[in-house]
């Protein structure tokens, strides 16, 4: 068993440590708000003070927060990671910012004799509960195989990339296709609906079909009835849309039905949607439509 | 077990009676080309002279032909459809075409006291070979409740999703999403290989991940080796996007995903690649991102 | 000066016969409505029962009609144009139909020993009045030949595109521009405004910039007031588009900007505007960006 | 006459000076490389060692330069604009920046007792050698007034259209329109040729009609002959794209044919147009289309 660390304690990253703790690790974690780290530190995780503490603490730490800002945060500055960290450590983050960003602060890290890693997840906390989350891996090979266990623990399915950075194009890659889904679904249900079948029946139908991923499956009830709290909202979502249009552009691919669902995405937030999941793309062509929805 | 017609003995429909002949069904069949149904009627399909003569034999008549003129080919004239068909009988038809086509037909055979539905399948050969197909089913309540059984043996998933014509639009509802899925799959595909990504570890992560329809499965991996013979190819896709369009035009469903995917289509006829399958839109945005395919 | 005829008398066709008589032309002329003729007859027009006593009687023989479907009316049939056509007669159909109609017509007139020629004008009522129409032409060279100066006469830019059909190809290939111009004019509207500038102030720099074309010097004003009636509806412009895009499979142009601003036709009529000028793709994107229009 | 001060002196800049010149201003200027203002200093221009010296100098000092890099290069450090401005003195930025980092200049200007405006203008080089240059101000009314007699002697048509930042937001609202409006045009174009015309016959049908905007008058003929020099390159076109795309989305416009059209300056770069004319997205066009351009 390993002597782990995690930084960024939310739903998702909570949700990890438990699990990591169920596993048998020992977990040192951080967050900005220690509150939201209480249920943890009484299934046994050590609270550390900083970034910092945690990093020179455990031989793995963990990160997972919401974008490149705030990962730069727990990196620098007194009580980052970067000071915190020593040689023979591992870095491994999970959170989506962009690849560049991610690539240069492993560079920063191997400064300090330790390496990292860019391990996005795919998936939400259900799939994570159900034990079955993709974790994508970018960098070193020998890196790889020393986290590769502990990533296990975490999500079954994990698959070492390339170098560092891609992992987290990968992530990009696929999450745009979750956008571009949800809008052509939402195109057919307003085809069907318009034409005359039952809402209840045309989802049920379209479930089963063969457009039927995960997402379709998990998010296709959703036009029948918003979820309370967003899954994944609007902003969430356009965050890692724009990722992919900055990769497309920089790597020269276009992405026509990319930035065309993109498109739809920024109306939900004109449309006063920007709180809701992003299936709320539904709604937005449900009004164009006339529809009340 | 019941008395049925066949009419289209083609891949799919060829297919199907012979599954139905081994449930124990009496078919009785009829091809434009006798040579194709020289199979089943070694299985036990009797052959028959005319379309007119298949539905003054059968209770049932099944029909699956490539599109509305086929469809009219079959139906009218002194061999056709109309010309055999009686009182009490019922004619499916699981062909797609638009479904305002669809209904005019039903209406002219209930003037000769028959009745129709229309049943359009989800799925290829190979789901129809699984057991896994899925019918759609539009028509009389009465009408279905007497063809259900029947239905049951070709596909297990039977809906009746509404009145005459609507399961077309509810199959060209989810057949839109094929193209646009496939789009969005070669959209992410390429950033990952220009990212680095070997295009088998790409492939490999995507057909495990929250996007992995049957669609994205079965065809994902004909990004790294194009399948000898098309399974759907450019033009037939590109004939059910046009039945989406225009249905989406009638019924005011603006469809901006579904129309951008088809220009890739279009531009995919233009490249000269309409006979392949139409996951070669994959190739069209390869070669405008500067990649040779 | 030419003995000619005029089929079709609405705003346009009306105005185009006026100047033609006061150019010193004689005009016998038919409408389905002979109400909307009667300020032609008294100005010197010669009223004709039925399109085969006009064309029976001209030499050369306009035809200005709404669509595909009347353009068959007034040429078949015992009032046709067919039935009274004869050798060495023209018959120029100003008319924007598909450009296959169109050859489809030329075959039959030419089978009576006449000839004829697809002449679609760029422009409206007003450029017609402000002698500013440009008029292109289809058809054979001679025959070209023995109407320019006639049709010099409606509109002084009078140029030879090319074969029988191919003056409407044209025709459809500017004016599917009309519509994306519009599109994209709302999209840096919205822009403006929403960035603090006042509407009218954003008006009057677009349309002394590079971008004003005469669509954006004559609709830019409404969107700061919607004109009481509609110059070109948005059923008019979807019409025009569905031809461009129709030409577009045929030819295998992919028109990635065309269909996207088709869409927002499409909901123009979703959100109950179809009556209005297809400027209103404006108010489309305004209340997608949770403006008030 | 006024005593102006002017920094970056590229094929824009240096013909405003020269412009300027002619009218009788005094003018500083600055340029990163001398060798180009070699031709002004001859004219009558004072040389600056630095963009200090010549906002010191000044009483209203022009910048024109690349990007809000280079704004920064030039405004701060110990030679920068910030550190030779001084009370009552006017800063008037002529470059296309994102209009938030004008803004914050501007703030930063207004500390030292001076004012700033954003005055961007519309058209070419060749335009403004044309008298016809059109110029968008952005700023308090009262520096604009100040400011104004000489922004007529660049261009006669000087709007102000709002506070600082806005006229910025007005340029980028423009210049979408160019790239949206070639791409309609390139379809339109293709269409065409694909029919049967000559690609002459139908850019001059095209210059004449209602989409003959002077981009279009200009661009035209680019589908013609290729210039030897790009006027205004893939690159530079796509900055400005980037920009709009970046104002949409913080004001939730949704821009569905500006971000399609930049897709396919994306495929331009990809196919390894980079360099030329934006024009050139009729090329990627064509070759999707199977032509060769």
């Amino acid at each position: 068993m390993a002597n782990l660390g995690f930084i960024g304690l939310g739903t998702m990253g909570g949700q990890m440590v438990a699990r990591l703790l169920d596993k048998g690790h020992t977990v040192i974690g951080y967050n900005r708000t220690r509150k939201r780290a209480e249920w943890l530190i009484e299934k046994g995780m050590r609270w550390a003070a900083s970034p910092r503490e945690v990093a020179a603490a455990a031989e793995i730490t963990f990160a997972m927060v919401t974008n490149s800002a705030a990962l730069r945060a727990i990196a620098e500055g007194p009580g980052g990671v970067l000071a915190g960290i020593g040689a023979g450590k591992v870095f491994v983050d999970i959170s989506t910012v962009a690849p560049k960003v991610s690539r240069e602060l492993a560079e920063r890290i191997r400064e300090k004799g330790a390496d990292m890693l860019d391990a996005p997840v795919s998936g939400s906390v259900i799939t994570l509960q159900q034990g079955k989350l993709s974790v994508m891996v970018g960098g070193r090979a020998q890196t790889f195989a020393r986290a590769k266990p502990v990533l296990e623990d975490i999500g079954p399915k994990v698959t070492h990339v390339g170098d560092n950075g891609v992992a987290l194009a990968m992530k990009i890659a696929l999450n745009l296709q979750l956008a571009v889904q949800m809008m052509a679904f939402s195109e057919g249900m307003l085809l069907a609906e318009k034409s005359g079948i039952k809402r209840e029946i045309a989802v049920d139908v379209m479930v089963h079909s063969a457009i039927a991923s995960p997402m379709v499956q998990y998010r296709g009830p959703f036009v029948l009835q918003q979820p309370d709290e967003a899954w994944f909202d609007v902003n969430m979502m356009q965050k890692d849309m724009l990722l992919a249009m900055e990769l497309g552009r920089q790597l020269n691919v276009p992405l026509p039905t990319t930035t065309v669902s993109n498109e739809f995405l920024t109306a939900a937030r004109g449309m006063g949607m920007e709180k809701k999941d992003f299936a709320c793309v539904f709604d937005v062509l449900a009004k164009m439509s006339g529809l009340e929805p």
